[in-house]
């Protein structure tokens, strides 16, 4: 909960226990028949009967996985594997994922997407970026570490900073597509945080890019984790001036200003307004929830 | 400025003309004896007798170099180079840095930090995390590319979110001290956010990793990039009920509260109270100075 908004992806139960991490013994000591592997089916989540992630034991992971601690809870360890046929592939999300993670409860959404952000990360960070040699894993699954022993570097896994943006002038709000959007669906701005930005920065930056919009007195709102594949979403309101638009054609199809009306009924999951709303699970959905109530 | 503080690191003039680095032809169209390109020695940069950033031509770049678009300022392209000695190297920050960049004025300090993190990412990422070939250089920077026609991995420089934060008590702050730190200092406890986790969730995380309390009421206050080698900070406040402190020794010295006479006679500068502040480049400082206006 941040400023009362319950927040997807965020609120997960299971205590990381990161000085576990770095002490073998007692990680070895959790890696026992009693741990608990979460199922995955690919990237997917395994959702059992009662719309709950679906849980096995580690003898259910593939001998040649690589296993990545989640951490402890009721004094049992907490696992995902890295399987053999997820090493290298990219797994964006399909609509099949969007159905199975709608029914997880709010606690076991942010157990998924956490566990998804890693093991995607591992999968695809097979090798050391400085010397080009093979990685193990490390620490848990909080750490690779390089082969060769000129190199040793050291990876740790990404979280990408994200700035996403409800810009207001005189009492309407700035919303944008992007060509991959569903006809009608209108979202925040966004974009990453790039080396040397605040936060404040990279808002003004992206608002100016896209939609050629000054933005100022931008304030934070709120944060989520998004795991598509490591994002971390960091909400914010500003106020513009000017309300002349010049679209950026390379990131938007069309961004436009809209009424408290027209975002209150579009919020209402109506389909026949100005705009159709992002899904409960997405963090633009909250800001124009937080916007509403303000 | 982020609530009235003067941040470091950020407020750089270069327009980072995103559009420009897509564009084979605008960015060689700037790739000219007009344009300037950041002396550098190793990682630190060259300051001029007026204590400025020291500026050369692309002409001065070892021809073997790699070339890292800034942007545009003035109508020039701004570059910093990939120098083939800087390879592979890991170069943390000494005292000779902090006096060299302690010269420089707020805009050329953000300046030099957002090219610093750039050329470090492209000196430590020579190689495809995902199938171990070689990369190069694409998008004036702004990405690394595989040359590995099976695998076509993309790379994007690396932004850390870390979250660092005043956790208060009737009136009294936690702070504490990491065995690196020189004697008597003290500052904000930090963390990387890791996947799964929102800002506020990392707050909590950290503050009870570190030194066993518990934080609620999480606020954020500010941000800076901190270009050693590419974290961006994440500034908060948050409340503690209960002032018993359990330290983590593997991470902490030492972790105390401080009063507010404390703070302000440490944050004057002083050497001889009850801590020694960090200096003004580092959030921590301004969350002090914030927190005692407050």
């Amino acid at each position: 909960m941040t400023n009362g908004l319950q927040i997807a992806f965020a609120g997960a139960r299971i205590d990381r226990a990161d000085h576990i991490r770095a002490d073998p013994e007692a990680l070895a000591g959790l890696t026992n028949w009693r741990a608990r592997l979460l199922r995955l089916n690919g990237l997917s989540p395994e959702v059992d009967q009662d719309g709950n992630l679906a849980w096995g034991t580690l003898a259910d992971a593939d001998p040649a996985a690589e296993l990545v601690f989640l951490g402890v809870l009721d004094g049992r360890g907490y696992f995902a594997a890295v399987a053999p046929e997820l090493i290298g592939s990219v797994a964006p999300p399909n609509p099949a994922l969007w159905q199975a993670i709608g029914q997880l409860s709010p606690e076991d959404l942010a157990t998924y997407g956490g566990a998804r952000s890693l093991v995607d990360w591992h999968a695809r960070h097979r090798f050391c970026a400085r010397c080009g040699e093979a990685t193990v894993l490390n620490k848990g699954g909080w750490q690779r570490s390089c082969t060769s022993a000129t190199c040793k570097g050291e990876h740790f896994p990404r979280v990408d900073p994200v700035t996403i943006m409800l810009v207001e002038h005189e009492g309407r709000v700035l919303l944008g597509r992007q060509p991959r959007f569903a006809p009608g669906f209108f979202s925040a701005l966004a974009g990453f945080i790039e080396p040397g930005e605040s936060i404040e920065e990279a808002v003004k930056r992206e608002v100016f890019e896209e939609a050629g919009v000054i933005a100022r007195d931008v304030t934070y709102v709120a944060s989520q984790p998004w795991p598509f594949p490591s994002s971390l979403m960091i909400g914010c309101h500003a106020f513009a001036d000017d309300p002349a638009i010049t679209i950026d054609t390379t990131e938007l199809d069309d961004a436009r200003w809209f009424t408290r009306a027209e975002v209150a009924h579009a919020m209402s999951g109506a389909k026949d307004g100005a705009y159709i709303a992002p899904p409960a699970r997405a963090i633009a959905h909250r800001l124009m929830k937080w916007w509403l109530t303000r």
